[in-house]
């Protein structure tokens, strides 16, 4: 049994290959230097607790959905999170959070009806930094910017036009039937296939970057839409916070692999032509199976 | 709270649209007549049992493995799959299961070295029945194929040959670094963003019509691949049956949406093209978003 599947074992053997040999997803990470990653700021990080004492981290996206994102940042600063559960758990789909009685007060600051920043202009200086991947006939060019999942595209004013993917673990902001009744106290992540049907219709916000398999490993509701039916199904949120509001010596500490070296293209290219086990490559990869290297920094 | 992803809303509202508006994919599915579904025969039919009461059925795919398949009806007919146990949960990947000691006998008549049945070729009544949904650029034409989702290109031989892709909830066959080494005493299923790497590199042979979140719902295995570390961990596996070996009063039957027809070419645009809450559809629909309705029959 433990002899199926056996991908980690290909790193272990790296030392060995010829320089000509391809190299594994694994390998090519190994072989990075501190400047194939980025810090993920305390400022954009956050930091929530389960009752169960499981601890799920979020880098948030203020690049691409600034004031859902400022909303969350005066939400989670204010402790408004606190208290609130999960309620919403649909296989192959996503989790959701929030108030499930609805009547708790936003804080002051928080923008109550944002603007749809579910599309943003891909400018020269975005689309320099763009690292295509694969492309697919409804998001004519997929890839990576800033290390985050993107698609873009011509759109009907004649300009390009970028949006978030809603790739596995991605972070949005439920919202109504009106596309701006999203403040981003009700948020959701994916746990299941890309939804890509979501993009360009709802704000993506970020995405976990630790401990989404206590999310993923919820038992699923059993109501419409996997809303939790009793009131006991939900699970308790104790608290969310910035990592930026802890002690500096408790904040934690998380690195992502950049997306405009050639590191990331190396391992974007071993990603889609796997070796060892592999006996025939794909010769491309999803944009949603690239999963990005995204590691705890020394220090965190 | 519950105002948001209002999409179960939808059907209820299609009473009252005119022909022109554009439907949703549960009404066209509502809208369906016997002719638009094909049953599942009992012996193409799994029902595994766990410790925990639990159900979770599969139906086989003998047209695209057959000897894989014939394996496993074996070994569930001999009973050898009971006690057995699911060994590795890894998250956004798969739930696999097998018999950890490794030292099981195999029962008679189970061939040892099947033929790596990851390809078929293409032939004109195949090609003829196939519904494609969306073309992505390392599975050229991607679709349906006798309701199951299937991918086909040109080969290195010059002939067209197709496979089975690895959507959420379709199950594979385990196998160690050779080919030919997976007999089907080891089983996975897909519980994340569909593995298309895996594709034409290992035997798949089924899908988990009901259940499936009795599997992606259990605790990420923290060992390497998601292997569980203590024996305790392990899920056991009470009986793995073929439908047709329980009497009959008590088999379970299911039905699957047939794909070489009008309702379901409605239905995928439908998906492709969702209305309602939906600002932006998106135009097209990735062959694992089509989620293919899949439901008990009337009598099951």
């Amino acid at each position: 049994m433990n002899k199926l599947f056996l991908l980690a074992a290909a790193p272990l053997l790296l030392a060995a290959q010829t320089p000509e040999t391809p190299q594994s997803p694994a390998g090519i990470v190994a072989a990075t230097t501190a400047e194939d990653w980025r810090p993920i700021a305390s400022h954009n990080l956050l930091v929530m607790t389960l009752e169960s004492g499981s601890e799920i981290f979020i880098e948030l996206a203020p690049s691409f959905a600034p004031i859902h994102v400022a909303n969350i940042r005066r939400l989670a600063g204010e402790g408004w999170y606190d208290g609130i559960s999960i309620n919403r758990v649909q296989d192959n789909y996503v989790v959701q959070w929030g108030d499930a009685s609805g009547a708790k007060p936003l804080p002051e600051g928080v923008e109550t009806e944002p603007p749809a920043e579910y599309e943003f202009p891909m400018e020269e200086v975005w689309l320099s930094a763009f690292s295509s991947v694969q492309q697919n006939n409804y998001e004519p060019i997929s890839g990576y910017l800033a290390g985050w999942p993107v698609g873009h595209g011509p759109r009907e004013d004649g300009r390009r036009s970028g949006t978030l993917v809603h790739c596995y673990g991605m972070v949005g902001v439920g919202r109504g039937d009106d596309p701006d009744t999203g403040t981003g106290a009700e948020l959701y992540t994916v746990i299941g296939h890309a939804p890509r049907h979501l993009d360009r219709n709802i704000a993506l916000v970020g995405r976990v970057v630790e401990g989404i398999e206590h999310l993923s490993s919820l038992p699923r509701g059993t109501g419409p839409l996997g809303f939790y039916e009793e009131e006991a199904q939900r699970v308790p949120i104790v608290s969310v916070r910035l990592a930026s509001q802890l002690p500096e010596a408790e904040q934690p500490r998380f690195e992502v692999m950049r997306s405009d070296t050639e590191a990331f293209r190396a391992y974007v290219n071993a990603r889609a032509n796997r070796t060892g086990w592999f006996v025939r490559p794909a010769g491309a990869v999803d944009v949603c199976n690239v999963n990005l290297p995204i590691r705890r920094a020394a220090d965190g």
